[in-house]
Formats: C-alpha cells, structure tokens, sequence
C-alpha cells in the first residue's frame, strides 16, 4: 500500500480518520477508531511486555502542560524551534528549511543566506526575514493573566524531573530505567494529513540513567541480535550487536543495549527486517544535548521513516534541572571523593574525662562538622573540646555527580503507519493484513453461517466464553461468509471462526487461519485454546 | 486513611505526587509513579472488560487540542465557565461560588447580589465585579498568529464530532455505544493539591446513542442489580435497579442500564457496597444539555466524592454539531416520515410504447423527483413524459433524526483516590491495602529469604517464569522478610512467595496471601497457576 492507500483504507475501515472534518480540518491530529485503538493497544503491550517486564523499567505517567520555568531549563523555550519565512504578497507561511534543498541539514545562517535567492512558491513574491517560530504549544494556567504554561514536546522532560522521587521509588539505587507512554505536542509549521507529522501524537520514550563509571553492558542475549546500521559516514553493516559495539561501530555499550532492544521490539510487533535500519546521525543533525544517535527507520513508499531515536543524553537534561531548580538532582556516590583530613572524636578519652556525660557530647557532635575548640553544652555548662579529645583521619566522602542517560525514544503513531504497509499483502483473490496474532486488532472472527435455526445463538454464547478467557473476538453475521472473511482479512483478524449446523450436532467449529486460509474443523473448546494467546 | 495521609502515602509509595516540585509546584497537576501507573492501567482493564468486551463499545483515542468552532458549537465556549472575582487590594482571585454558602447552587444574578455584601477572605477589601472565567485552556494552532484552539474540557466531544464516522463503522445501525480512554482538561480558578480537583485529568466516557423511539431496555442480569439512591428530592433509597425503574425513580431505562453498570463496575474494582450511592442531580445543579443526571458517589473522610455522572444529554450535541457544521448528523430511518404523494413511472405503458428504449428511460429517470412534463434525452431526442406514463402512489419517506445519547462518565483520578481511602486496612500490626486481586497493583512479591546460597538466582528465574505467562511481579532482596511482607503489603501487593533453601531441594516455595496473611507450602508451578489470573 502507499501513503494515499493507507489513508482511504484507514478512514473506511476505522484506523483513523484526519480530526474535525466536520469543521473544515485541522492538519495534524488525528481521531482514532475502533481497529486503530485496538492496533494502537496491541502494540503498546508489547512494548510494555519489552521494556516494563523484561528489561524492568519503573513506570511513569506525567502532566501534559508544564510551566515556563522547566522549559527555560529544559531547552525548550530557547532551542526548540524551526525557521519561517512569510511571503509579505500572498500571507502564506512555510517552514524555511523545506524550500531549500537539503535545507534541514543547513546551520541557520546559511539557511538565511540561500533564502534571500528563493522566491515565495506560491506567488513568486520576495519572502520575509527568516524567523524561529518555537514548536511548543502555549497556554496559560490558571484564572485573570495566568501563569504561563506550554504543552510538553517529549515526554522525557517529565521523566528528569521526577528523577529525584522515582532514585528514591528506586531506594536510591543505579542504574534504573524508567518508562512513559503519553502525549506530546510540536506545533508543526507545516503539519501534514497522516500519521507521520503530527501535531499531537503518542510517544513512548525510555530514559535509561546510569552512573558516567559505570554504564551498564550488553547482556549475552541481546549482543547476539542481528541488526543493520548505517553510520554517520554512510557506510551500511549487518551484524551482530555485540560485533558493532566491540568494533567501535557504537560506541557505548548502553546505547548497544537499546538498538538490539529496539530491533526485537520491532520485530517482534511484525516489521520485516529488511524494512528496518539503524541510522546514525551526523554532527549536523544532532541534537545539542546528544553526544550519540541512532534513529530507527522503516522503509515505506515514502522512503526511510523514523520511528524511534535512541539518544545518548549525557547529564544534560538532569544538570539543566539540577542547576535551575530548588532540588537536588544528582546522586551521593560514595567512596568517590577526593581525600579530606577530618576530625573524629576520641571516644576513650572522652569517656575517662567526662564519664557518663560522654553520652551527652557525642550526641551533640553528633551531625556536626568537628572542630577542635568546638564548644558544647553539656547539663547546662559549656565545654570547650580541645585536640586532645580528637584525632585525624583520612576520609573518601561521597561525591555528588549527574547521572547519565540513554534515551529510545518511540513514536506510536509512526509505527502504527509503518506496520500498515508493511503487513499489507495481497494475492489477486484478497487483499489482507498480516501481522503476528499479538499485534492482530482481533484474535478471532466469529461467524454464525446463517442467522437461523439458532446458529446466532450458539455463535453469541462462544463469543461470551472467548471475551471471558481474554480472546478479542468479533462478531459478524452480515452477508456471506466468504464477505466476512474478506472483511475480517481486510483488518487482520487472525482467526475465523465458522458456526454451522454440525456445530449444534456435535460442537465442533470451523477455525481458519488468515495468512494460511487452512481450515479444521475442532471442538469448540480446542478452537477457544487455540486462539488463546 | 484521610486526605493528609493518603497523599503522604502516595508520595511516600510511588502513586502519585504533585508535579513540578523541583520548580514550586503547579496545583492541579500530578505525576503518576511506577506503583500509580500499575494501579490505574488494573483500573482501566476492569473498566474496559465491562465497557469495551462486555458491553461492547466501539473505541474511539480523539485528538486533545481542538478548534474554537467546534467548542462554539458545543456550547463550552459560551457556557463551560466559573464565576471569578479579585480582590483590588491584595489582587487574590476567587472563585465566587466558594466565597458565598450554597453558592456553587445558586443563579448568577444572586450570587453576585451575596457577592456585594462580601469583603475579600484574605485582607477584608471589596471584591471586583463578578466575572465568568471560561475553564477552557487556550493556545494557537500552527505558525504566526494561529488558528484558536483550546484543549477539550470532556472526551465526550471527540465522541460526537465522530459519530458520522463510527456510525459507518458500525454499518449505519443504532443503537451503538463508543467509549473513550483519555486526557481532559479544566483551568480550574481554584484547583487544590491531589486527585480530587484537577487541572489535568483522565477521563472514561461512554456515548450510548440510540434512537428516541427505540431506548435501549434494561436486561434481566442488569435490572437484578442492587443499588442505592438519592433522587433529587433527597429521598434515599436501596433497591435493585428493575424496581428504581419501573416505580420511575429513574425514567430511563437507558440511564437505569449504566446505573447498573457502574454499580457493577464499582464494585469489581473493590469499592464496597455501604460507600456507594448514586444521586440525582436537582434542576438547579443540572448542565444545560442533560434532562436527568446521576452522580456515583464514594463515602471518603472528604465526605461524598462524585466518580461518576450518568447523563442523559438527548440529542443536543448531535443537533448543535449538525447545525453547525458541513455534516450530516442525523440518522435516516426508514418508514418514519410523513405521508407524501409522489408519481411512479408505469412500466406496462413505457414498454408498450417505447419499446427497447423504456431500459434507457427508467435508467434517466432512476435518481429524480419524477414530476409529469419531465424531458428525458432518448437517442439524442428529447421526449417529454406526461402524466399517461406514471401514476400517483402514497410513500413514508426516511426521516432524518438526531440520535440521543446517555452518558456515563468516570473520573479515574478521583476513582484511584477512594480506592485508596475506602481500601486501606490496619490492625494495629500493620497497615495494607485490601484491593481485589485484579486492581492490585502487583499480583506477586518474589522474595529470596536471604541473597547468598544461589536462593536470587533461583528467584530470578521464578520472577522470568512468572512474567511470561503475565503475572505482573516484583523483586525484592532486601531487608528481613518481614519488613519485606511489610512493604508488599502497603501497597497492595496480592501473593507473597518466598524462595528458601528448601525450594533448592524439592522446588517448593511459601505462597502467602496478603489479607489472610495464610502461608502454603507449594510447588513453584503450583504457586504460579494460583497467582496467574
């Protein structure tokens, strides 16, 4: 299928259909239906059974609007934009960098450069100055003026504030991964139909924190992946994980970790692989708080389409957090300290002299920094501690240092338009989807071959006990059955199931796989554990 | 547990905390932690067995931001406001309604006649003239000045503004319910800390459309249902459902339906019974588009707290969409209309005369209001059809009308609250909290007694064989068994399972359930099929 395939068969068939038709449209927002909001949750729990179970992230779901201060620390109110043009003759407005060609590579002051030799493309008039037109959606909280607030552009953002309680849901330990699946929002100055640039759209980010000495390492099983990778010079490798991590290809093992994630994600949710490539990005392209990147793509009708970013974030976003904010947001890591000369107390001496006030001074020194000369209240009198009741000693303390993170970055909504294409197979006779009994919208198809003679009944009761064991089932009594499992084909449901008279006889069904079309005839009850995923 | 020391709990435990600490805070909004998020998707999956599987709603995921026309349409920009006042001294802003007793049900006009005979709370100064504070959030879509948008204050009108679509979807047949998961938002003038009056929250609506004429009826399982209500005379009453409805406590035998089912649903997710009651909004409370409404509501130490509300909006949001738009959002049913006499062509007299070039006639004809006189193009001659040819007959034409609609509408954030208060338990040992299992944020803790003699690694492998058949488990080493069992139970965690040296030798483990706090001695396989839900 191409782009325009996808968008006639998703609005039919209730993937998804563009937002506000009714009002002339808004470019960039999408309602989804019933099949897109099932499809939409498949994936998401394999991603879930990914990232929450298997690799243990804590999970997160945070506020949509923010306020101004966090994304004046964050970046995102001074870094987050994209270059306008207005043509002043006709009003029209485009995002500068797609007049030019290879344009979005461009640094900005060449791109204002080579615009002031392009003319409006629909008009042919003289364009504006070239300015940065922030991608974050504004809004106020709040009653009278407000207090000024935008819509979260990542996800992620949520993830480092909260990191400070979520080390302590943690009991303080590292390394620990945390997950969030959630809205975010770009502003898009040229926002397209579809699912792949979007205005609001569904993001499932992971941010994997890390002490800088001590970054995790690629497990045996996922060095063993098999992936492709394109590297920032365009050379393009097939091999093994652990093979481009330990030829310097990636260079952190981290970073390692979260492509063969990413690639058995994929995978398993039904990309074909040779549909799917690691790209890394050049100096260029990266963002200013990423020392490494790699986008994931799909290859689709419309070319390479990104579908997740797996970023080495440094301790940019958790120092920018650290350093404008009231609270602490690095970590105690002890014994890491360089070498101090501190005082202790000399507990035998102290005992000698004071006797059973010893108890009483030392609880008062207790939290303090020692000092010989330090005066202390003891029943009401103030001592003076001398050196002789002290003696040195060489400490390592804890040093406080930022966490580091490794960041795959998902989005759903691409994935989602990804998968369509690639699963959609057609024979001549029929045109169907065919994804993995996981990713399915629907486990099961269950058609009654008449309405009469009670065969809808029966059909109601084993949809009743399918729903019941977890099976999403569907019923379908309208038409022939071979419309129906043209239908159910159209959307990818996996199994079909056929009640006919010989069901009432001796209860067996008709099960049929979609990709295979095989069909046997089985008891109700071994075609129900059957489809049972 | 009361307000303080759930929202201490839940800061302390990891389910939610207000968010943006780092910077001051931003009251009406929380960040949901890893045991929070758990805890909401169990509630959700209840939710959506009852609505989605059980009761068969279609799905719907809408777009957050919309345009101005469509909430013009609605209604909310005009009408979806509080009354606002400021003091000029001290520049406090008010929510009026809150200033004055029984405000919130008090008319405008005599609440700001209460309001001029009230000084301001916080230094005694006059307060400003009252003004309506729209609870809208604003922003602008897209470059330059923008297109206006707000974010939507309901789910529900995604569902409407979708219901030409869905209707499709559903192969035009009414009635049909869609339900929706998902973000709303109220810029709140006084939005206080904790889930109970956010900015931000998440909402589960249902949209059950039916025609006037043809309201849905109460089932045998539903009207069996026993419930207790406060109809808006303030007469309480406990009874099942078929009896509130048949004496016409509730009209609706749609809206009696979802009583029903949220009853039902309540108390699945553990809500007990005695907390529960559902109270009929009095003319005054109502919103402008319902003609009866019920608000579920839990007994917590904050005094009754609204969950649910179950409207009847008839059809006024179909129609103000219908009148405002391009679109069609009528249904056309079949046999409705009025009497009116049309003309049919006579087949016996067309052939007769016309011959083979009758075919060609009756094809030109097909589609229009036949009317004697008409011209019809035969060969390239036109040939005029008089009367002779047709003859009179008395048709029902399709009247085309609104759908209405009963909605019921639950409030999660509010939910997980209560759950939380009317779910926790001490006995003077120890505290817990004693959910369900299927709202229980884990269904296992996996404990090793101590972390040497390969007893993790062999916990380890029984927390992998547990998440593979979909027990959500949590790992934890550290501390006595005790404390461990302490910790398991605060938040809820349903089974304990201990791993000791025995289990090295005959692979069994102790299963401990936490509201009986009864230990078995079981094989691990044992253990696991029990726990699997």
């Amino acid at each position: 299928m191409d782009f325009q395939k996808v968008i006639a068969f998703a609005t039919r068939r209730g993937l998804f259909q563009p937002a506000f038709g009714a009002y002339g449209g808004l470019a960039g927002f999408l309602d989804y239906g019933p099949v897109g909001v099932k499809l939409r949750r498949r994936i998401l729990e394999v991603w879930r059974r990914h990232y929450v179970i298997d690799a243990g992230c804590l999970e997160l779901d945070g506020a949509l609007i923010g306020p101004e201060v966090l994304f004046k620390a964050s970046g995102h109110l001074g870094e987050f934009d994209d270059p306008l043009v207005n043509c002043d003759d006709c009003g029209k407005q485009f995002r500068a960098d797609h007049l030019i060609e290879d344009g979005e590579e461009m640094a900005r002051d060449k791109l204002a450069n080579a615009l002031s030799r392009t003319a409006c493309p629909n008009c042919g008039a003289g364009l504006s100055e070239m300015t940065a037109f922030n991608l974050m959606f504004s809004t106020k909280v709040g009653a009278g003026k407000g207090l000024q607030g935008y819509l979260r552009p990542e996800t992620a953002q949520s993830i480092f504030l909260a990191f400070p309680w979520l080390l302590r849901q943690n009991r303080g330990k590292l390394p620990f991964a945390v997950g969030q699946i959630g809205r975010s929002f770009r502003n898009e100055i040229s926002a397209r139909q579809g699912p792949l640039r979007m205005r609001e759209f569904t993001a499932m980010e992971v941010e994997h924190f890390f002490l800088p000495d001590n970054e995790p390492q690629l497990s045996d099983d996922l060095s063993k992946v098999t992936i492709t990778l394109l590297n920032s010079a365009g050379k393009e490798i097939t091999c093994s994980v652990g093979e481009a991590h330990s030829d310097g290809t990636v260079n952190s093992s981290l970073v390692a970790c979260h492509l063969a994630r990413a690639q058995l994600f994929f995978t398993d949710i039904g990309v074909p692989k040779n549909k799917l490539r690691f790209r890394q990005h050049g100096s260029n392209e990266m963002a200013h708080y990423s020392s490494d990147c790699w986008d994931g793509e799909i290859d689709t009708s419309l070319g390479w389409v990104e579908v997740v970013g797996v970023a080495h974030r440094g301790d940019y976003d958790l120092s920018a957090h650290g350093n404008a904010s009231s609270k602490e947001f690095r970590v105690a890591v002890p014994g890491t300290g360089k070498e101090t000369e501190i005082w202790v107390p000399d507990i035998g001496k102290l005992g000698k002299e004071f006797k059973s006030d010893a108890k009483i001074i030392l609880e008062a020194i207790k939290d303090i920094e020692l000092q010989p000369g330090i005066l202390v209240e003891v029943n009401g009198d103030k001592v003076e501690l001398t050196s002789e009741y002290m003696s040195q000693k060489t400490e390592r303390r804890s040093e406080m240092v930022y966490a580091n993170v490794v960041e795959p970055a998902f989005g759903l909504d691409r994935i989602l338009y990804c998968l369509l294409e690639s699963s959609w197979k057609s024979d001549g006779e029929r045109e169907w989807i065919s994804l993995p009994q996981e990713t399915s919208p629907y486990d099961l198809l269950v058609a009654p071959l008449m309405t009469k003679d009670n065969l809808d009944i029966k059909a109601h009761e084993i949809m009743k006990a399918a729903t019941k064991i977890n099976i999403d089932a569907y019923y379908d009594e309208a038409g022939s059955i071979g419309r129906r499992y043209a239908r159910a084909d159209e959307i990818g449901i996996f199994y079909s199931m056929t009640i006919d008279h010989q069901t009432l006889e001796d209860g067996t069904v008709t099960l049929r796989e979609r990709d295979s079309k095989d069909q046997n005839r089985l008891s109700i009850d071994d075609a129900l554990n059957k489809v049972r995923r």
